[in-house]
């Protein structure tokens, strides 16, 4: 028996607590890509209607399974059949200073090109569609287009052909990838429905999910400079990410990894690429150890679910061990030039820095750095020039801040803590005073948290 | 401190279960109205989301007559303090067949001419804004307007001359009244956000507030025939009401009374106004006693709380004088005639009724009439062409029906039941078939209730 469905119908099961059939989610995904349904139109105040319901009611896992593959196929997706490879990524739900893609995609291209199938194809590919900037956190396509010449734009065909060579493509979202995301996205901005958790995993795993992989490794922030406010929500993001991963046939596993201060030394764009290529290059700086740290253990998950190592520590590692011998750096090289990148610029990447403004913040009195709100350290950064308060603003390539201390770290008087970098210099008063406000030195060291918090994995075993 | 309220922070206030401050209500409704709030567009799908919330989470009494209050003075509203008079009306949530308007309002009028002020306005005065049919409940302007040449649509100045000279005028809203309501029903309409009993009360009570009422007494139907689907939701429904009214300084009571079955013999359009001439002419049909019984229990609220009875049952007792004196009559002819309205078709109300199509439904077995969904009465009512399915649609003047039995009435083989009328012979298949699975004869007569089931009243003392 078929019935039509009606998008009101879906609004109101939804609204009274019902759970929703998998036809309900698939109609009215596909009707809002489509915007008709039974020759009715489903409008903007409709889909709000929805989401608001969804924040509201919540989804149970089928219903979140359904709805994330509804949005990963409302409009093309990456096939990566053809390659005959392991396809791995790794997300983040974002942070500051956090530039992990750029080290984890050359790891794991090492990784692949060292061991091609019998088509000559990387036996491991890192299909990495990202984002960029917004609000208090940087993007890594913003990060990458300070490389001249670096093109993120490619086409499905033209992302294949650079895995096939590279083991690894780090790209944007082409418009036809996912566009249900698109829509819903724009509106939750606007009608107050970004925080949910349902609709966070859906939006994240769609478009995870539509790069076709074998398996994915999610680093979920927990801490001060996190986007989910609490220890339990980000958890309850990490379990259904999981979950929805898993349901699709990804193996999936969460990282709750501590935020409470800016990764590495670097935040900015084109400081954070010279940052990864110091560390590609073997010239690791004290302030990257927590960098290069996370970096391994992501790595460490990615090699391990490809079959590299036994366990995810024996990963990480091997990552390190890719890293250090130089491998990952030539896999950078190969990928940056196969998008148009200008790799000479990584002979003196110092040099390549060239903010117009910069100023230094020093310790007023000495004791130890206890504390500070990260998330007011990255809108420091945004404020700077380096990214963005809404979609489509330009970013500044060479603002950002460089730290000169950890949390915990011993501080005399004078020291400096944090320079900051502008090509606009009227652009650096309220940046420095965000950050003067924000650190604190204390008598006594803080109590530190591990940078590895929890790992979120699926607790029964894989079918 | 003056700080800017933004659309979103409303949103996510209610969102999240905060009690909204006055400004925030009413920052809302001013927005939802001029469309532009700090030079922010406030959009139909940020409204469907504050819908969705305030369906979710509700309205505490405070916010309820806020959002009442905004909504009334979102547009012109009626100022009834020249008149110096007691202003009363009465509304119900929508019945079958229920025209008490129709009497109630000469029954006032008649009252307040018989005491006019010093000035020579009559003592009482009911400035009726009515609508139109909507699914299975009629209209009262759908029914005024197979008056020949009555005309519902007043302007402000014309409604209180009316008033003035009648003692009541009974008109259709202004397009500049009330106008949040509109918006705000629209899109609860395609939002699945109708049902909510606080959005139902503010969106009643904002328009019958604008008529600048001392005094006001609410029919909230309960039984099969009453929009609201239980007993519970009908009364939480008349408390908020009863609650908004009295928190706006207008005297206000809710009777919950029972709609198992059409109001009186007609349920239709002209029919409607036929059934109600012969009762002003003291031509009492036997099957309009349930409709005569009502139409006095809320006169005589009306006219208890105007002063002029002791108890609303004085007042019953009162109202069924005025109607049995003529007076009433003579209020009704006064009103139609300062509407413009041809009189001369009260001499013989039968010979207006001009159906081009019936037929009649008799009793295929003996016994009681025991059960009906009145609902389902009221949508055959409205699929013979006497309602409308959405807003806009015509209606016909002369579809109906005149129901032959009353719940508990003996029943034999053969009797008639009920006639349909239209003026489409097609359109007589489907509401014989609706009418005829729905009309129940059992061998034992039914338990019936009683026509008042329950006074919902301020029980503080007023202040």
């Amino acid at each position: 028996m078929t019935q039509t469905i009606h998008p009101i119908d879906v609004i109101l099961h939804k609204r009274d607590g019902h759970v929703l059939t998998d036809a309900e989610i698939q109609v009215f995904i596909h009707a809002l890509v489509e915007r008709t349904l039974s020759r009715q139109l489903v409008t903007d105040a409709q889909i709000a209607a929805f989401l608001m319901a969804v924040f509201q009611r919540g989804l149970n896992p089928q219903e979140l399974a359904t709805l994330t593959d509804a949005m990963r196929h409302s409009g093309e997706t990456f096939d990566a059949a053809p390659l005959h490879t392991f396809t791995v990524d790794k997300h983040s739900t974002g942070g500051v200073g956090d530039k992990t893609s750029l080290l984890v995609a050359p790891i794991l291209a090492a990784a692949g090109l060292a061991s091609p199938n019998s088509a000559g194809t990387p036996g491991i590919c890192v299909p990495m569609i990202s984002g960029r900037s917004l609000g208090h956190t940087g993007g890594t396509l913003d990060k990458l287009e300070t490389i001249p010449g670096f093109n993120t734009q490619l086409t499905l065909d033209q992302f294949c052909q650079t895995l096939k060579k590279c083991g690894a493509a780090l790209v944007g979202q082409t418009p036809r990838l996912v566009p249900a995301d698109r829509i819903l996205y724009a509106l939750r901005d606007h009608t107050g429905t970004v925080e949910s958790p349902f609709l966070i995993c859906a939006s994240i795993m769609s478009k995870k999910l539509a790069e076709d992989l074998k398996a994915l490794v999610l680093d979920v922030k927990v801490g001060s400079g996190a986007f989910m406010p609490t220890y339990e929500q980000s958890k309850l993001l990490a379990q259904l990410m999981v979950e929805t991963g898993e349901a699709s046939g990804t193996r999936t596993v969460a990282l709750l990894t501590n935020h409470d201060e800016p990764l590495g030394r670097f935040a900015g764009n084109w400081v954070e690429v010279w940052e990864c290529v110091d560390i590609l290059q073997n010239k690791r700086h004290p302030m990257s150890s927590d960098l290069i740290e996370l970096s391994n253990i992501l790595a460490g998950w990615m090699l391990h679910f490809a079959g590299h190592s036994a366990t995810p520590e024996a990963g990480a590692k091997l990552s390190d061990e890719i890293l250090l011998s130089g491998d990952a750096f030539k896999a950078w090289l190969r990928m940056v030039a196969t998008q148009c990148g200008d790799v000479s610029v990584f002979h003196d990447s110092a040099a390549h820095h060239q903010p117009t403004a910069s100023r230094t913040l020093t310790a007023t009195h000495s004791g130890y750095l206890s504390s500070m709100d990260c998330k007011q350290v990255g809108w420091a950064v945004q404020r700077l020039g380096a990214g963005r308060a809404k979609p489509g603003d330009p970013v500044s390539a060479h603002a950002g801040i460089e730290m000169h201390a950890k949390l915990g770290d011993e501080i005399k008087t004078g020291q400096p803590l944090v320079t900051l970098f502008s090509e606009d210099a009227s652009l650096l008063d309220e940046p420095e005073a965000m950050l003067r406000e924000t650190l604190h030195i204390a008598p006594a060291p803080p109590q530190l948290k591990p940078l590895l918090r929890e790992v979120i994995a699926k607790t029964s075993p894989t079918i």
